[in-house]
């Protein structure tokens, strides 16, 4: 199965010389989707992982089924004011400004094994601050994994030393 | 194993007066997020269920689990700018102001089923424009479901004639 044949490429989104690379219809195919969270969780089988963290909100949508796949909990990182009970937040810059992501307090227990997930790999900002929060948090990251990596934009030097699994990866916009 | 005891009430949250229903200790807990789905998924087996659609960000972690479970497209609902092809949009009106929802315009083909699903229904309002968005696409809806219900707000009322399951009901702020 070409998981990458459902991708969609769109040009000039969200901006002018973008070329986005459109998830809907790999998740439009559910034997794709079953196969693509196959494929991520058979990187990590075998290994401990007491957890799964996501950032909202296309992250949620393949670290929710992987962590049933991988019987791990499930962690959502969120935007600030969104979790209900006591948070920690990490702040982190962007190109324009400073953003927010937010876990529970509880999240973890000290030295549990967390996985990463997000759908895609950029610049790496996002995933960053997520690994941040979970070192701040007293857990350790095993790894961050994404459905889709943009490889010329290097986020996984940004990541380094953690190691980064990508489903899928495009070196440059075609 | 009684899924109750994975929610956390969280008082006076978001506002004072609201009794929260806090879900992330059931995603914390593999064997109780995976009963939540199967339980939800066990309403809707043996019926012609096309589509699972959810608007973001808490609907994506219920919602994509089911659609893998159901054997359906996932298909997310969406805040304005974040779906990079063509889309359609639905407004509807707030507590104070007006928010609106898109869905792509290829999402759905004509006549499709498809299940609406959201980790909450209080008010109703949010899945009545999910409800609006998919009617508008031209496919069918076959029910509404959420982890959670707070009957006492009747959100159920707006949804009628659709059909509403919810694993978790609360009827009060007990």
């Amino acid at each position: 199965m070409d998981l990458r044949k459902k991708i969609r490429n769109i040009p000039d989104f969200p901006k002018p010389g973008i070329m986005f690379r459109d998830i809907t219809p790999l998740l439009a195919c559910p034997d794709s989707f079953r196969e693509a969270i196959k494929q991520i969780a058979d990187q990590y089988r075998g290994r401990k992982i007491d957890a799964i963290a996501a950032a909202e909100a296309r992250g949620f949508i393949f670290a929710a089924p992987l962590a049933l796949e991988l019987n791990a909990s499930f962690v959502p990182v969120r935007k600030p004011g969104k979790l209900p009970f006591d948070t920690q937040a990490f702040h982190y810059e962007l190109e324009y400004g400073v953003d927010t992501l937010e876990i529970h307090t509880d999240a973890f227990q000290e030295g549990e094994q967390v996985l990463l997930v997000d759908d895609l790999l950029a610049t790496g900002g996002t995933m960053n601050a997520c690994v941040k929060l979970i070192e701040q948090a007293g857990a350790e990251v095993v790894g961050c994994a994404f459905a889709i990596e943009l490889s010329f934009l290097n986020g996984r030097e940004i990541l380094a030393p953690h190691e980064c699994f990508s489903l899928l990866t495009y070196d440059g916009e075609d």
